[in-house]
């Protein structure tokens, strides 16, 4: 099932299936149990990421290509950081640059698949891993690059974590049909221009493991989302680099899942 | 005023003030907003942290001492990290150590002032910070150290973000009881040893000073709780080293805000 979470015309906080043409079919139920579809069409007003996370896993370094442009050797164990929940924004919502990055460019785009927990994971196995998925969504990793190397001890939650660095959605395609997703290409464009072009097949660390690794002796409760990290063409490692100014538009695709899009404002 | 979080004898999350003896005097309304003493008192029949916190920031390296005894230069901004919510405890509950950590000895300890957001904080002054605060309390940034500095990219979410790793309370104390929150004994104690012994003056960056950078472009939600750094003294610079094993106690008090005892378990 595709699934959206939208605000409706009376400004309620709704589950839809089917997005078209402005219009959603409702969900009734939760959506991490039971969840049906209604039969009933009604106006979308405005589209919000599709879950709101209660913990936000972000993994680093975690295609191969993507370290190798970066100079780095490829790490033994996934590198893991974190979003505070704020910094979630949703499909079409603006990427503003904050005042505090504006001495220079240095916001930069990373499009992920983003994994979203459905049951409570703690001590699951590589191959129990994927049974605790809810579904997969698109997620921009934005990260500003001057803030994340020197914001102090280079822990990078400083540069990743400002307000609206994690637009996600529009669409939520649970796992039933995305059996496999490390087959997945993932593509990021900057005003319509290709910037990333890979498959999820890259990832050096699969979902499975990811999952695994991250559930050791930690809960990872319905809700969490874990951003499995960005394939290689970021801005920051092309010549000359490439960094987002006001009145870009970013645009990450996942094959199965869907379109992100968010314009960048001043 | 001094708030408690508990489990009445049905079973229900409540609120309370003036906790003694196994029982607390029922406070209603709204931890965020207006609150009131009922005159009901009840039984406690177990505490829970304070608050059940919607981010977690972490500060490293944010008392001098603490960055000479680790060999570290003094930072030049707050070097921020964050802890999933998951890792919260309440006072009393058991810390046990991972699974994934029994290889060695290295599971450490670190005493810190926790502070509690009270109203939305978004680019605060230094000057307007404290204005955001509903209060204090106590918190223990529980670290694995082989997986702090060895986990992926020098990134150490990993190492502190296990179940239970993050022990707060018991008592929330309310910012207008603490005008200076600068000016607080810290002591850890482990066995009833004393291993952390400074004040929060020594911090380098104040309170108010984490709250205005933390709150550059970021949103700080009702219910963000910010460790403000670990003192002198924690367990992996000791010399020997001392971690905490099985069948330890750990407290650590803070003047004017309470004691906060978690048993060490397997």
């Amino acid at each position: 099932m595709n699934i959206i979470r939208f605000l409706t015309e009376s400004g309620d906080i709704r589950f839809g299936t089917n997005y078209q043409d402005g219009r959603a079919e409702l969900l009734e139920g939760d959506v991490f149990g039971r969840f049906d579809p209604t039969g009933q069409i009604v106006k979308v007003t405005r589209l919000l990421a599709p879950i709101s996370p209660v913990n936000i896993y972000c993994i680093g370094l975690n295609y191969q290509e993507h370290a190798r442009e970066t100079g780095s050797e490829l790490p033994e164990y996934p590198i893991v950081f974190m979003k505070p929940t704020t910094a979630v924004i949703g499909p079409g919502d603006p990427v503003f640059l904050p005042k505090c990055c504006t001495r220079g460019p240095e916001v930069d785009f990373e499009g992920e698949l983003a994994v979203v927990i459905g049951t409570s994971a703690r001590d699951v196995t590589e191959a129990d891993a994927l049974r605790h998925v809810l579904g997969y969504t698109v997620a921009n990793d934005i990260s500003a690059r001057k803030w994340q190397r020197n914001a102090g001890g280079k822990q990078w939650i400083r540069g990743k974590g400002f307000d609206g660095f994690c637009p996600l959605g529009p669409v939520l395609v649970t796992a039933n049909e995305i059996p496999d997703p490390q087959n997945l290409a993932l593509h990021t464009l900057v005003n319509g221009e290709t910037m990333q072009n890979n498959t999820t097949g890259d990832m050096i660390f699969s979902v499975a493991k990811l999952i695994s690794y991250l559930s050791q002796d930690t809960t990872l409760l319905p809700g969490t989302i874990i951003l499995s990290g960005t394939p290689w063409g970021v801005g920051y490692v092309r010549k000359p680099p490439q960094y987002l100014k006001a009145g870009d538009e970013v645009t990450i695709e996942i094959e199965r899942i869907g379109r992100l899009t968010n314009p960048v404002q001043a």
